[in-house]
């Protein structure tokens, strides 16, 4: 019935993964040529080359090659070592929750196991709850080690990038800007393709199982995307606390109060401050995506296993999700070349636009690959579940509904680069606002940040309006695919801003030249917007994505309508809606308190060191390192714990309609809150970089560097980390998450779920 | 059936409404002995028994009396030509938006004057719809003029009242208190009294013609609440954005720049500050809770039409919202005299219990009260309308609705002011932070408001369950009134703070001693805690009438459920939740506009006017007032638009299903900024005060003013302006106002509506 046929589905989808692994090898291969140390072999031939070169700012300069080794691999130990703590913690974590699904779900039929008639189709007979208990599980794990793999990687490589862009920067903006970019690529293909190939493996694993129940098979799978986004939770708050109290705090002392400039090797916190770049805005962002990625694939799957695609056991059209994602490797791959090989970035203005072409062009290819996907590998006439009835869809429409999600997250991204670059109106206006102060620019910071929601929302209302009127929530889901399946062209430009921003560090306390700081600016400000883009994609993606799982729930947990207007499910719709504002406020406070702790110890070592401030002495980074592991490791358990026990305690004792509106609540508020606090933050951040590049009169006019506009523009900027780096983008993992385990929890709190309400 | 016969019942409502309406006039007439010319022919007597008084500071010195009297009446000459200018645009407003109603619910038989079938009992024939379009044009008219009057009123009472406190404060802070409070207090009664009488009388009116079709009716009936809360959201955006356009751009340049002190008569802007506080805080604020009123009330009518009460034409019974403001009107009388007679203030310490205790002693009065009028005035058993069927109710029942709508207005009040408050560790921790800066203090600060929500949110939500449960959305609308029973107390305790706000800055501008500065700083202090407190109240029966009008509508829409998992219902929900960012994004980002527009006008006046810094030469004050009078006229409108063409819009082309979803999403979203807002502004503001004053060895510890600590407490104060005046309080009417409306409009969104999807 399709055109593809199953074989080539088996091979295709394996196919592409090891491309896209192989892609990211080259790409590796390409940056490490970039040698580091000043002692190998080869270092004389460098050297004569390098002479060649126009630039020439002491590129024979061994001591600055070794400084750079030096301090790429203090951020790499501390990075490596925070993360190996986080995630010692985060294992205990893992195995506990593991425990916590196999006895939930294998309670379910009091560990039976004895087949038992299907949900859906009660005249069949399915495999007993007990396996999906034990499937889950190990799919839970599976999910989670994936998560944390793909985040550690990313770590690994932006690490590996961050000197070596800051030694090509000598060179040249251009080449710099390659090196960045392509370390970039190395996490995002490794993390699209690890994912998909994990997942493609479990499935036909689970399959020998399971056989021609394919009910049974998906809805395992769903604990796949549970682990990868509670790994993605730690990784986000953990990471995102750590960087931004390291920040915060080597920011209020070294560039306030101090008046030295940003990343100076004298600030105690400056080491922190750069791992922590790799640790929140790397290895979180990787765990994150890969967690909405995970996600959108098992809520398309599960779907699909009831609609007829799984029924009448087509198994292309059912791996149509991974078809898309695998089609996207390949899309994103071409997309790569365009801003390493096709083009070339030769001065600081075309960094943002070479950016901003990897988003179109990705977008425009992947339009072409989702069209003969969704003609290829689908029926043209099948049937999708819909609340309890079989809705007709035709492949045609399945192409709208993805191709709408990918649409979308390109307005997203441009929607966001508009209001967080320093190219445009908005961002001028909140470092205009700096001329009378501090007050005004967070007024106006926080005013961009609200209405920075306006568009992304109505491109998600549309995508949700289309896609569900078309294929209902698997529409939903697939279209969440299709946002996510430029992940690989996303993740790379979005990991670029920290290897740059870490490249930048590493130049100053290197002791480059002026030059040199200047480029890696230029490059930071790019990978600002980018950052910000790239939070658009996940929230996007995230609000998406878990009204796909919400809906998977609903069916799953048998629930007829999700009505406001009974008081159950409006009580979980205002307390859900409440629920970001809780997480934030103890993200916030977190990065606060720690900030606090970090100014002191820096403020210490200042006072206390002699020869510190003249640079004749090091300053303790250790101590500095020490302060932002315990407070993100302490810190991240009460909002980790909020979130992964809100659904558990509500499903068990308030039932699945209140568990329902708490997800539809928390979604439709968190995805406001994440989007503006991610904008405001990117916004007061180029703001600031507008005035200190001062590259044009009405930029002058507000610094230099030091003016009190330009003060007034710190404040904004400091206020903006936690908003931008911790809480805003933890938010859509809130959102997700919840859904995601309300679903895998689903068969429980439809057996047991409301004690309270049974009670009284 | 009630024990309460009907022409009781008749008798009771006015003569309480008069009652209240009396003792305002007692209150107001204590207010006037104070006397504040100094040419009056008793002002030698005042003179010897001033003389007598300890804390004698120039008692007798007419110069200063003079110069308070004449202060005093550049305000209220100021707030008065405002106001006028603001009706001014309002009123073509109100005659436009009227023509409409009148226009749409015409339409709705297409203008006939036939008799036509009732709309929840088809075999009974009402009147004509051209006869529900002229009556709620009518009422529509009536709510607009009353809140209008509301405002205004309490405008005059509180610019008369200004100066009178500052010239007490000479006397001791108890005096002071005394006259800031009672003037509070004749706003409370004359809104509280007023609204209840307008309404009485309307309803008697209005069933002149409908006779026994009450179900038309009381449907006419809500145009009232549509009409106060309309005009309510004018003043509480245009009186917002006047107010913080002052206040920012005064500090800005006063405090910030020239390091005068607030409310020196050489700061230009400063007159304009101080006309703001009474147009702002305390016209809107009157306004806006004279359209709670309305709006609950009106909601609570129109169910009760079309349950047992309604059908079987038990006056009594039916008119139970309003015996329940009658009996509120005594309670609050009761207990007003707890604070003016039965008890003294002596010292600063005592105001803010004082003002606590008001709480508590009305809302123990008042469960009384309801307690006495649910058993008299309800039968004992009932049947409310539930979304299409009858739900059997008992009038114990309704005794639980309300009280517990009333004791989660109190637990709102108590958890704002422990957020608020200087006395508690959360402000004490936001002044804590300023060690380091402005932007832990703002870090801290906006992770405090958010922390604030979540109390006030499970307190609405449980109200909610309880009265939802038994009582179906009367329930809810009762809860609501419940909240709003002691308005009479709470408006006291509310406007009494931007009196002691006026009060400081009058004493300042007459160049009084810092003694008195001092006082009336703790009598402001503990204003802007009540500040807070009234705004919770507001935000929280916002929440729950704009619930019940919500359900109303639902039902008038004759919807059979609002399903989140429905396309339209959900983008509706998604996009609602993004109209509260939208509008606080416009009123922000207005009043920093013209706080930047003042600044400029204020450094202009600075430096080219010849001795003002010296104070030898008077400021040009009247451009100033022009600059705020002009920004607030020009800004209030797209804001306003927003709110008001939502409903119309999405009604008229998406259909009441989406119109639903944005209600809904409006109303969880909108609480919670709202309720953040507007703590994190109050936490600010008093963190501020908590530096100033030096209380304690940790405040010293921060201040004195003009260090650091307290320079960053400055600028968290200046950003909480306009989160806390004007866009937080603002969004309470957003939710609210868009829900009366839709109610009001839904005949003729039933019959015309979702024109969009009917094309397509």
């Amino acid at each position: 019935m399709t055109l593809l046929p199953d074989l080539a589905t088996q091979i295709i989808i394996p196919a592409c993964a090891i491309v896209g692994i192989a892609f990211a090898l080259v790409q590796w291969l390409l940056v490490s040529k970039v040698k580091i140390s000043a002692h190998q072999p080869d270092a004389k031939g460098v050297g004569v080359t390098e002479a060649l070169i126009e630039e020439g700012e002491a590129l024979a300069d061994h001591s600055v090659v070794g400084k750079c080794a030096d301090i790429q691999s203090a951020i790499s130990e501390g990075a490596t070592s925070f993360l190996y703590t986080e995630y010692q913690y985060v294992g205990v974590f893992m195995v506990s929750f593991a425990i916590l699904i196999f006895l939930f779900l294998g309670s379910v039929e009091g560990f039976s196991t004895k087949s038992q008639p299907c949900v859906y189709d009660k005249s069949r007979l399915c495999k007993p709850a007990l396996a999906t208990a034990v499937f889950s599980t190990i799919s839970f794990l599976l999910g989670a080690v994936t998560s944390v793999i793909s985040g550690f990687l990313g770590m690994k490589i932006a690490t590996y990038a961050n000197a070596r862009t800051t030694l090509e920067a000598r060179k040249g903006v251009g080449k710099a800007f390659i090196v960045a970019f392509r370390s970039g690529a190395v996490m995002g293909f490794l993390l699209a393709a690890n994912g998909l190939l994990v997942l493609y493996i479990a499935i036909n694993l689970f399959k020998l199982y399971y056989g021609e129940d394919w009910e049974g098979l998906f809805e395992s799978i769903t604990g796949y995307g549970l682990g990868g986004s509670s790994m993605a939770l730690f990784g986000r708050v953990g990471g995102g606390i750590y960087t931004k109290a390291a920040d915060v705090g080597a920011d209020l002392v070294g560039k306030v109060e101090r008046n030295i400039p940003e990343d100076d090797p004298r600030n105690p916190a400056v080491i922190a401050d750069n791992v922590g770049d790799n640790v929140g805005d790397i290895a979180g962002m990787g765990s994150d995506l890969f967690g909405s990625y995970a996600e959108s694939s098992c809520a398309a799957l599960v779907v699909a296993s009831i609609s007829s695609f799984g029924v009448n056991h087509q198994l292309t059209a059912m791996l149509f999700p991974l078809l898309v994602s695998s089609v996207g490797i390949l899309a994103c791959l071409l997309t790569t070349l365009f801003a390493t090989d096709f083009f070339e970035v030769k001065n600081v203005k075309e960094i943002e636009p070479a950016l901003k072409k990897q988003l179109i062009i990705s977008t425009f290819l992947m339009t072409i690959g989702i069209a003969v996907v969704s003609f290829v590998s689908l029926p043209s006439s099948f049937t999708i579940f819909n609340f309890g009835e079989q809705k007709e869809a035709k492949n045609w429409q399945l192409f709208i509904c993805v191709a709408v999600g990918l649409w979308a997250g390109l307005a997203i991204g441009f929607v966001t680069e508009y209001y967080t670059s320093n190219a445009y109106s908005p961002v001028q206006d909140v470092a205009d606002s700096c001329r009378t102060g501090a007050a005004t620019n967070v007024i106006f910071g926080l005013a961009l940040g609200y209405k920075s929601v306006i568009i992304p929302i109505f491109a998600i209302a549309i995508s949700i309006f289309v896609s569900f009127s078309f294929a209902a929530m698997y529409g939903i889901a697939v279209a969440a695919l299709g946002m996510l399946s430029t992940i690989a062209t996303g993740l790379a430009i979005d990991a670029y801003g920290p290897i740059s921003d870490n490249a930048g560090g590493i130049a100053e306390m290197a002791g480059m030249s002026h030059t040199i700081r200047e480029r890696t600016d230029a490059l930071d400000a790019a990978g600002n917007t980018t950052a910000a883009i790239g939070k658009g994609f996940a929230i996007g993606s995230a609000a998406l994505v878990s009204l796909a799982l919400f809906g998977a729930f609903v069916s799953r947990a048998d629930i007829q309508t999700v009505d406001v207007l009974t008081p159950k499910v409006f009580i979980g719709l205002i307390v859900g809606a409440m629920l970001p504002y809780w997480f934030s406020a103890m993200t916030m406070k977190s990065v606060g308190s720690a900030a606090l702790k970090m100014v002191e110890e820096v403020r210490r070592q200042f006072n206390t060191i002699p020869g510190l401030m003249e640079g004749t002495v090091k300053p303790d980074y250790a101590t500095c390192v020490k302060i932002s592991t315990d407070a993100s490791i302490k810190e991240m358990i009460p909002p980790g714990a909020l979130v992964m026990l809100t659904p558990l305690i509500v499903g068990t004792f308030f039932g699945v309609e209140t568990l329902s509106g708490v997800l539809a609540g928390s979604l439709v508020s968190g995805v406001q809150i994440a989007i503006s606090a991610s904008n405001t933050g990117g916004a007061w951040d180029n703001a600031k970089k507008y005035i200190e590049a001062g590259a044009s009169d009405h930029a002058r006019s507000l610094g230099p560097k030091g003016s009190d506009p330009h003060k007034a523009a710190v404040i904004g900027d400091t206020i903006g980390d936690p908003l931008k780096d911790t809480s805003g983008p933890s938010l859509n993992i809130l959102i997700k998450l919840m859904a995601v385990e309300s679903l895998v929890f689903a068969p429980f709190f439809a057996t047991h779920g409301g004690l309270l309400f049974k009670i009284f």
